[in-house]
């Protein structure tokens, strides 16, 4: 079931660790078959190195496992809360990478300093507020996934213009439109924040670049006129 | 002798150096057959790429030689006095890992500062005291794991709920059920003492989590409604 | 046509990605053939473990594709516009490795605080100006090149004394008598940011050394009297 | 001639490189035979892949060739001026380590902040004067050699017991008792100079450790009453 998904979300798990974005178990990648409206998820607490494509596990939108024999990433709401309220989403990651993290830990959203960060990410990447008590202690990871929605509709950013987001005290989540693509944001949001914080202690009284810098980088490669790259 | 422990220690010191732990002879593993009473340690100042599993060497509580043709670690006193101590950890751990070390010569305690932090030490990892003159003068092995355990008790603090501590001017010791699990939360500690100063660069007015947050996480990974993982 | 020229090209591509100057498509190369009046490059976005010599693309010196089935690089305009204005390079590199992104972003020029920058850059490293809005509303990749020919001038630069230079807001670009020492340039470059930095945490107050010893050392290397390495 | 030494120092200097303490042909080790008064050193310029064995250079201690095809490094004097005034040291390394040239470049002596540093290193790792206008229009590379000798005997520093010295505005010397041990405390020295700068960073209020720690580490390891490591 799902063979060809379950492939592509193990080797994007195992894409984490070559990137040197993940150690131990302290990462996971899902991707959604939107026409049957499962997700395929890593199982939790399952080591890298032990896993196999056939471990990974199917859940339905509501979290039910559908196929597999271990329990699914603890995080699992969060990234069900993500599929359900961004339609056009393919893929999520979460991970504990350093410097988003050390950013997440700080709770400052991270701002867009240059051109590596126009690339890929259409203004600053926000950071979510706290979570309350009442969030802790209820569903504390669907109450994760709740406030990254909140979080990027307060900005009115659109989830594929922002493929990532920082959780205050906690780390990174990020997406795209497969498993893969939402790897790769993932690598390019740790880039860009060990490179903001850099920024800042090189010159303090920097500020984010100017709308039109961004305009000009975000959509040269995104934009209907896009001109980086080969045609597709 | 304790064949199956020697080969649990040599392997744990060798993951030492491939977690990028320990360079040259700066560090070592031991663990405890409590059964026996005997512990196994790394020999001292013997290079990694030439120890072998039978160079380990075997000790009593004491320190007396039990097997072994090499002088164990110099540090085998501060061992010893942890294993006597915390009577429910298999495995002690002692690296100049470059991030704790570099808190533990800034003298200060490692703050909680985030989830990753919380899911392996229940609350901030101590700094000790600065050992007093009569101490180095004496028996500074000894002394060092003596002022180990008064730090932790003063912090009131369960040996597996803080399975780390830094020694003011010093480094790191860690501990588990295992030498691996202490080997593990000895890379764990440098990850979160990295992470832990790059959130004070980035936000110097940050604060540690919140009670609330660092219980969700702790026990939800380690309390007896844990739901992280597989079912053991 | 310009094999050899494709493969030293392809080369230097392939040695950015291995001295960790650039992950993903975020680095090009070109070389020139001063005699044709053509220039090798990089094809755009493509990647670097995919990438063959054969895909390199020739232009002539206004941008027209005189060899090859892809886009070149989006920044094509850039390395045209230095080859026209620096007549004696032969290999312009751009990339948007960590620590000289990290000071073009931070909008300073990188002083020269010891002998390995004086080794290779006769002064300090300069940043550009921000480009106007006009400039990045029109043809924005030739106006890069433009604002680096125009920050030369200002200080005086020769293009083979001073081989690199980083855009404001974005990242380096170096050169060379070849890609290959195009490529050396912007390694050096990067090591000599990084410890920019890092002598500026250490002491705040350091000063750009003096002018007696960046003579002495670039000359050493570089002077018609150069004593340093072998006879050529 | 000296096949022995010349494969001794060959070796070293492969062992910078892979130590990560030098990249292109930024170091250089060489190694002295105090019965024939020779030093066999690296030939200038070349990189650590092409060279082999046979092409390092002898040289008498007034710089004269004795064997060899090749141009001496460049530093040639530095070493010979140690040579001839620290009679009981085998070995010199000269590199551009990035952390230690940090320091150097800051101007500023490594305070022995932990036990790391205690070690090996018997107090802070000093920091020379700049070099006089003469100095550098000099005999540059002798005059560097006179003023690590001039700040060791300000210090009172045996060689020894003190093998490393950085020079204002250039970068790192280690020596030791063979070209092996050199190359051991040049890694050493990068690893002590990297927590330096972060426990400053941590804690700017931190102060050096107290002497009798100093004392403790230095000879548990260094003096007539050493028990640190095997029986020789």
């Amino acid at each position: 079931m799902l063979e060809n998904l379950k492939k592509q979300v193990f080797e994007a798990n195992l894409e984490l660790v070559k990137q040197g974005l993940v150690i131990y178990t302290w990462g996971n990648v899902s991707g959604i078959d939107r026409e049957k409206g499962y997700v395929v998820i890593k199982p939790s607490g399952v080591s890298y190195d032990e896993m196999k494509a056939e471990d990974m596990v199917v859940v339905d939108l509501e979290g039910n496992i559908v196929e597999g024999s271990m329990n699914p990433s603890s995080d699992t709401p969060t990234h069900l809360a993500l599929y359900k309220e961004f339609s056009d989403i393919g893929g999520v990651v979460h991970t504990h990478s350093e410097w988003a993290t050390s950013w997440a830990q700080a709770g400052r959203e991270i701002p867009c300093y240059g051109t590596t960060h126009a690339d890929y990410f259409y203004g600053s990447v926000p950071c979510t507020r706290k979570l309350t008590d009442e969030e802790i202690k209820g569903q504390y990871e669907l109450e994760t996934g709740n406030v990254i929605i909140e979080t990027m509709k307060a900005k009115q950013y659109k989830p594929l213009e922002m493929p990532a987001i920082i959780i205050f005290n906690h780390g990174p989540f990020s997406w795209g439109k497969t498993p893969k693509e939402a790897v790769h944001n993932a690598k390019v949001l740790e880039e860009v924040s060990k490179m903001a914080h850099r920024t800042e202690a090189i010159n303090k009284d920097i500020v984010s670049i100017d709308k039109i810098l961004l305009d000009k980088h975000y959509l040269r490669k995104h934009g209907a006129n896009a001109y980086y790259g080969q045609k597709k």
